[in-house]
């Protein structure tokens, strides 16, 4: 690798740090000048990397979906199945509390969702499946239940908790709810 | 009553009706125009009921809520009080998923509340509570679970699923899911 490139890189990753702690802070508007304040260069260089606002949100997203893949591939082998799943949702609940905005940004209104929304949907199940069949095995979720709708629920208790005080905390709070069961006995 | 008075009556509650199917269809910025000509009223007879759109959505949002609070007081001595808290949310899930973009339309961003959803969620509190807190004796819900977490984790499961083709239908399911647990055993 040249050192120009080697640069480059460097830029991008920095660019893509700072916009993913931006958004966490102002949501998917957040200010792409700031963004270049922060990451320390010019707007040019952020447009060179990131030609529009959207291609800045989709690589913030992509990369957190990665991240979010890692910690299930990490989890794969735990000793307990149960507390492998729960760490994982944990872990997404986390991540959608602080994505604010962000799907609102990269789903079209009205559409089943972007192309770019449905790849990393795809790539999250490949890496979460394993995880969850393991605990489907061991009794600890029932085996019906999809990686799909497991990210539809908690997404949802990011939404649904994006206006309070302390949104993580409360997301988190809804989620225990949902995992131990509103009514579990029949 | 003058049968003046009967008849802007009627006209608003038929305004209200056609409002509340107009939002469930085309979502909170249902078109105004539209709903007059349903109604088989004139703009202007809307706009006196009604002088904007917030207006309608609040009152539309109020009269649902009421309903809510009637399905509440009805399900208040039913014979098991599980089954009348998991009716009562059940049709808490089908309003949410039918009153599309009603809590972004009423909820300005970066707030606690309007007043007006504060209002409401205080009369939807005081219904559902002894529902509740009946089902808390008996041992079907956590003692620490409010209306509120009720209502929030509902509203998450109908923003998760508003892009599902079948909206309604998934967050039901999802509504099960919680109901029961993700995974109830520790």
């Amino acid at each position: 690798m040249t050192a120009q490139r080697a640069d480059a890189r460097r830029n991008r990753a920095r660019i893509l740090a700072v916009a993913e702690a931006e958004v966490a802070a102002h949501g998917a508007d957040a200010s792409l000048e700031q963004i270049a304040r922060i990451a320390g260069v010019g707007s040019a260089t952020v447009r060179r990397h990131f030609p529009d606002r959207r291609s800045l949100l989709e690589a913030v997203f992509s990369q957190r979906v990665d991240a979010l893949c890692s910690r299930a591939a990490d989890l794969a082998d735990a000793d307990d199945p149960r507390t492998a799943l729960l760490d994982w949702l944990g872990a997404l609940t986390t991540y959608a509390a602080s994505a604010r905005g962000m799907a609102d940004a990269l789903v079209p209104a009205g559409t089943g969702g972007g192309n770019h929304v449905d790849a990393c949907s795809a790539r999250l199940g490949s890496a979460v499946d394993p995880l969850l069949h393991r605990a489907a095995r061991a009794g600890a979720v029932a085996p019906e239940v999809t990686t799909a709708d497991l990210v539809a629920l908690v997404t949802g208790l990011a939404l649904a908790t994006e206006h309070h005080p302390t949104p993580a905390a409360e997301a988190h709070r809804l989620l225990a709810l949902a995992v131990r069961g509103i009514s579990p006995r029949g």
